[in-house]
């Protein structure tokens, strides 16, 4: 929480540069240990948390605002962000008002201003991701989605709807480059899909369904290593996934 | 277009009422006699077009202000509107801007804000849809997809995005309530899929998949007419249409 004179000083900075009334929340996604995680930061000497965010240079595009964030909070460069959804309560950042209502007058404080959020997704490289704390904030960690903290206003809402938009992205969409390592096997994609899912799926199925969709590549060597059998080993074909994003997946209408 | 005095009120009664920054951008696409149609409007005494829009008031929830502009351009309440993206290029409002400024100084234009504008599409019944001007068009009329008329800014790149986003959803979401009559038969409505496509599908195919959706009703009494065979009628299963609205399709993982 800020003293009088930081908000106050903060309220200045950000009337000279930011769009009022329009945020961004990024829910940022990570696979590891065979389990979905989000990248959380805590506000410093407090018990809650939030998600990622941040406000739009007055000259930047909005796209640009969101990926210069991300690059801030994971040192990750050129991510696949979605714009999942516009959150429009106008009651939705009143907690942030009230927090400071006592401390400075209205025009003093930044977050007296109501704010419209935008919200985008990313899925990225647990291994490659440096996650960094913004001014607020005395820690930036991946939190797993069955053991979540104390979220502020309505973040924890954002996150669920970026569960249920990659949910059904599933559907339409390739996923799983940056989730997965360069080569992986079919057992290990479908973990990932089980994962996001939270459901269990047919072997024969996904594989029949995911092969269908004409994004994966098969190595001509299976790995090495002690199973008698040795699995096939897949990685994705680049060209064709970033078109299916474009396009939806083959097996659509 | 404005005059100054106009403008200087309109940019009074703007500034006291509605957020700044943050437009809003409806596509409302009708189905009538085979062809996709856009909802369109006419600026008073110019050959330029653009779609219903608006802004959003200091205190309404964003869909709220979606709703309401789409009612009153429509006469429609109630109708599935969908947000498919945020346009949030910084030059993309300049235009407006460009047009008044040497008409009044930028504190007496409301349109020298950037605006960040949310798109979000509407798929309505042509048949009880009354289209209505606003202040600044002089007609509000339907337009087919073949014979666009030219938009101002970015409106044409809003539509197209519109249309993408709907041929993506007929993959994970159902079609077809308000734009089909309450009855059809199986080849009426994969016209409607093929126009929105824009290319032909295999009549089996498709029976097989909007079948295994499981979202309609197959009426006991085939159509009557001068068919030797006449064909079955469907409609939709509302409830099971709702329920595949919020989570995706049957046929999805």
């Amino acid at each position: 929480m800020f003293t009088r004179q930081e908000l106050i000083e903060y309220t200045r900075e950000a009337k000279k540069n930011w769009l009022n009334h329009i945020s961004i929340d990024c829910v940022v996604f990570g696979f590891h240990e065979g389990q979905l995680k989000v990248l959380s930061l805590k506000i410093k000497d407090e018990q809650k948390w939030y998600l990622p965010g941040g406000f739009v240079l007055k000259d930047e595009h909005l796209d640009d605002a969101a990926n210069r964030i991300l690059k801030q909070r994971t040192g990750l460069d050129e991510i696949f962000l979605q714009q999942f959804h516009v959150f429009g309560d106008p009651q939705r950042s009143r907690p942030h008002y009230e927090m400071y209502k006592d401390l400075v007058d209205n025009q003093d404080n930044w977050f007296s201003n109501r704010f419209i959020t935008i919200g985008y997704y990313a899925l990225v490289d647990f291994h490659n991701t440096v996650p960094a704390p913004d001014a607020l904030s005395e820690k930036c960690v991946w939190c797993g989605l069955d053991d979540l903290p104390m979220f502020i206003l309505d973040h924890k809402q954002i996150l669920d709807n970026a569960l249920d938009a990659l949910r059904l992205q599933l559907n339409y969409q390739p996923i799983g480059y940056n989730l997965m390592p360069h080569e992986f096997t079919m057992p290990e994609l479908q973990k990932l899909y089980e994962t996001i899912l939270d459901k269990k799926l047919d072997r024969r199925n996904f594989q029949r369904k995911i092969l269908a969709f004409d994004i994966l590549n098969r190595s001509e060597h299976p790995r090495k290593g002690g199973a008698h059998k040795a699995p096939y080993l897949y990685s994705f074909n680049l060209e064709k996934y970033q078109q299916a994003l474009k396009e939806g997946l083959a097996a659509g209408w």
